[in-house]
């Protein structure tokens, strides 16, 4: 069992019931239909089941290769995989018609990409990066830029890459070292870039690598950081492709996942410069960079929902394949599936509530950065890009480290064969291990809600964020059947306003090195990740109950209130947890002495 | 950085502080001084450090490999340190003299044993099979068997195997095929078993595999299981190598990790059957292998604690040497080690403390089989291994599902460097990931405590540990320095009791499926592990604590002193949420359908 079956029925369930197609209202969006909405979905689950997802272990096997002259081919079947793609518009799915694309809210973007993750992880990862490339050329790009670039990248023919980290300069990037020389209306770039993913490849005819470099003359820090586009091969004026640019990939990494996905160190000059042109402004190379990794990152968590979404499809179709043993009812009697052992089931339903939770929590993100860029009002704008900011580092880091979860989980699920390769459950636990770290690792996430975000508006948006999750615990509480888990959901509530309070209340003093902020950044991004989620399973059971109630006797809306109630009170307590250690203090971390 | 020093410090601070050596002076023992017992560490961490460590990474790469004869090589230098082994008299350190062994206490022996599987697990496993060989031929086979195999297996000349699972007997054994015909003084047997590890190599001139099969007569299910021994050569009268016997290596496996050991399908009987002997009772076969099974279940949880301090080991030589970012003390200055950050510095002492605590857990439970086996008083054995029989599925369990998130922390220390497999860090959680499948799933494991270790004492034994929990809550809280950790431990000691209660009280219902042992078995072993490793924490705070009020200023002592805060305080609560979950109780579970 090693197949891929996109989960259009779930993510219509959150796009529909749960978020009731609310980016749809917004200007901007009229001829998006629901209707369309739903076509859409179901040719992307095609594209990802019938042509994505069947190449996922030949990726792994085979993985790219780098040969000697410093090309790199990517699996057999990837770049016609991808062709597929680029060629059914997918890649300007999310992208607005003026830059050529489909202008789709990034609802359903988000949608697609999770059924192209979870199909093909490694694969997905490169149009992952192009849209970064579009986002930053779009934004910061002089029009002389966009005219040549974007289309090209709008459509996917040509790829982009994000050209950020060196070996000094990891978490840190003011340490970047890249230098760009000015020459005539360009710049002569030289250094080299490590982990640059999809930096060089087969299966587009140009990529399009946006580089931090700094100037000769350029202060240190972060200030003296700009932001440069580097094609592969340079375009002429007629926007065909000129010579081959001064930029080469002098190794690709041999790493624990993502094999189908070439991580290579760039090396920029080695012959005299890479031609390189400045992307906006001047020493804010850094900033035009995190506008768009904030939506790196949510896309991330992304990634990461889809590869946990195949985890259970593989663990739900072994344990109900796979006879052992015999359950409670039958015992004395035939075999059973293991599906039927409550202590499997308990991993199964843990795998689902899970990923149905992040789900959830990552498309109402969507939606949220949907009214951030289309509502009317600026203050509705501004409302729901600080919601939206908010929720990002908690979708990145959270669904990423629970993806790694589900995946270990699911090899469990499989007992032996689980760690047997060629069962397929092993290459998901790999494959979802690298989303922790990129993009920013999950600690500099924790950091971003605990330092930056909560702190620039004194925890206003966090504060609104939780007003609405009260009403959900009201709305629950109103129906006698829902009350345990109205209860669970409000004492999730009061833990993390309570860790909110310590949070900000102790803050970060550089003088005595108490840091509040670093110390409890991370159990306070994982209780607000469980209380979250357990929020969206609140509304799930609320929009699943009514259905039920109103006659329904569809298997999917009894499923997911099971999901729900496992989400409040079987997950939600292990976050809670989170509190305690947070009032326990910080003490024995800053006493700690590393040796 | 790819280097294992073996941890004798913290091995000596469990056997002369924790555990007091009381195992030197239990009757057979007289010459194991504790002097010797240094000495033998300091050898053994030679061997595990200079000798098996480096070859850690080679195995991993190289792996084992399968010839088109059937022949198995183990990689380049595997053979040469498992001589190296032998020839050192390592393999018999716990066993007796009688049987030709060093006759160390248990809790010396896994201490050599968590060095060795730190150094390198998938080595390391070799003997640890042997081990079982022995314990089921010691107590089970005749005097001839006896004579004729174990003196050249407790040598390690010859290396053993267990062959149990078939591809339908899995957890459930029952389900076995493999059959054994009598014929004169031994049987044929015929078949296929698979998952066998080390069963077929290049490393000892013989290898003796310890087969369940089924006589034709025999009654279906457990009862109808026998043991059997079934050496790939043939032993002549004169104890030289006969003819090679009827069993071959049909396949390896292409596995996750351990990539050195070599995981064999072996047929039994395509030429006419293998000649097997009979090893104790017919019939009896499944009782005989448990009795070594639980013990090996002691050694894979060893084998858990082993990778999670190479994998301590890796990530803080990591983050001392890699300098990123400013902390808190020197912000605007000099960029710090990433071990200043106290996010980072979470990480670190979570990892640390965890270790500690799982060894020593581990370490009290082979101070409890030393006693099992050799107090003088017969209450005292049973009692002992009452206790150890409560241990030992909780340090299965525990230790390895903590490695394999311990080795997932690691290699998020690390960053981008962690998923790149020159590193090492990855290696530590592919190798890790077996742990929580073999020797019985920790999902059996948690079966087996809540199941019939709780049920068959009326939790007898587990109310006296934790009667022996109770007492370190009042030693803890006779020093008002220590009181935080009191509460604490008392805290987590009363959610422990309520959960046995729901467990013990609820039981199973095999009519309604209201399993109440198989829906709560793994949160309460979860939460079980949680409190006895706080407890040996406390413990190891109380050790500390003293040592630094009698003046030492050995930083030893106070970074053990931040390890037990840190486990009571900040790990111990994420465990007591497990008694909530099974508060929240089995409804969703049960209602659940699996499609």
């Amino acid at each position: 069992m090693n197949v891929y079956a996109a989960p259009v029925r779930d993510l219509r369930f959150v796009l529909e019931e749960l978020l009731a197609h609310r980016s749809l209202s917004l200007p901007g969006f009229e001829e998006a239909t629901p209707d369309l909405v739903e076509a859409v979905l179901e040719e992307a689950a095609k594209l990802a089941g019938d042509v994505w997802g069947p190449l996922n272990k030949i990726g792994d096997q085979q993985g790219a290769k780098r040969h000697s002259d410093g090309s790199v081919t990517t699996p057999e079947g990837f770049a016609t995989a991808y062709q597929a793609y680029v060629e059914g518009g997918w890649n300007g799915i999310g992208v607005s018609e003026a830059l050529g694309g489909q202008n789709l809210p990034e609802v359903v973007a988000s949608a697609v990409q999770e059924m192209l993750h979870g199909a093909n992880m490694a694969l997905g990862l490169c149009p992952m990066l192009t849209a970064g490339a579009i986002e930053a050329l779009a934004h910061h790009g002089s029009d002389a830029l966009k005219a040549t670039y974007l289309p090209k990248l709008v459509e996917g023919t040509w790829t982009g890459t994000m050209n950020l980290t060196e070996s000094q300069a990891g978490s840190d990037l003011s340490q970047v070292r890249t230098r760009a020389v000015p020459e005539n209306d360009h710049y002569r770039i030289s250094g080299q870039k490590i982990y640059i993913t999809w930096g060089e490849h087969d299966a587009a005819e140009n990529i399009i690598h946006l580089v931090l470099a700094r100037k000769p003359d350029a202060p240190e820090g972060n200030k003296g950081i700009s932001l440069f586009l580097v094609p592969k091969f340079l375009v002429n004026e007629d926007g065909s492709l000129g010579e081959r640019n001064d930029v080469t990939c002098a190794s690709i990494e041999h790493k624990l996942g993502i094999h189908g996905s070439p991580t290579c160190t760039l090396s920029f000059g080695e012959n005299g410069g890479a031609i390189g042109y400045l992307v906006g402004e001047e020493g804010r190379g850094l900033n035009h960079m995190f506008t768009m990794m904030n939506e790196a990152r949510h896309k991330v968590g992304i990634q990461g929902i889809g590869v946990a979404e195949r985890a259970c499809q593989h663990a739900f179709a072994y344990a109900l394949e796979r006879r052992q043993g015999r359950s409670p009812k039958t015992r004395g009697g035939a075999e059973c599936s293991i599906s039927d052992h409550l202590d499997v089931r308990r991993m199964l339903l843990s795998m689902r509530s899970r990923t149905d939770a992040l789900r959830a929590l990552a498309l109402y993100c969507a939606a949220e950065l949907d009214t951030a860029r289309h509502a009317e009002s600026n203050d509705a704008r501004q409302a729901a890009q600080a919601r939206a900011d908010i929720l990002i580092p908690v979708i990145k880091s959270f669904s990423t480290d629970q993806a790694v979860d589900i995946a270990s989980m699911g090899i469990q699920v499989h007992g032996g064969m689980g760690y047997v390769e060629e069962t397929g459950a092993a290459q998901l636990l790999r494959d979802a291990r690298i989303a922790p770290i990129y993009e920013g690792t999950n600690g500099i996430q924790a950091l971003d809600l605990a330092g930056r975000k909560l702190q620039r508006d004194n925890g206003e948006a966090l504060a609104t964020l939780l007003h609405d999750v009260y009403a959900t615990v009201e709305q629950l509480n109103a129906d006698p059947a829902l009350s345990v888990l109205s209860s669970g959901l409000a004492a999730g509530l009061e833990d993390l306003k309570a860790a909110q309070v310590i949070v900000q209340e102790q803050g970060s003093d550089p003088e005595t090195g108490a840091d509040a902020v670093q110390a409890y950044a991370t159990p306070f991004l994982n209780l607000a990740g469980h209380v979250l989620c357990a929020w969206q399973m609140g509304q799930a059971a609320l929009s699943a109950h009514a259905a039920l109630n109103n006659g329904s006797d569809d298997p999917f809306y009894t499923a997911k209130m099971r999901s729900a109630e496992f989400a409040i009170t079987q997950w939600l307590p292990v976050g809670r947890a989170q509190r305690t250690v947070i009032e326990a203090g910080m003490q024995c971390l800053s006493d700690f002495e590393v040796h």
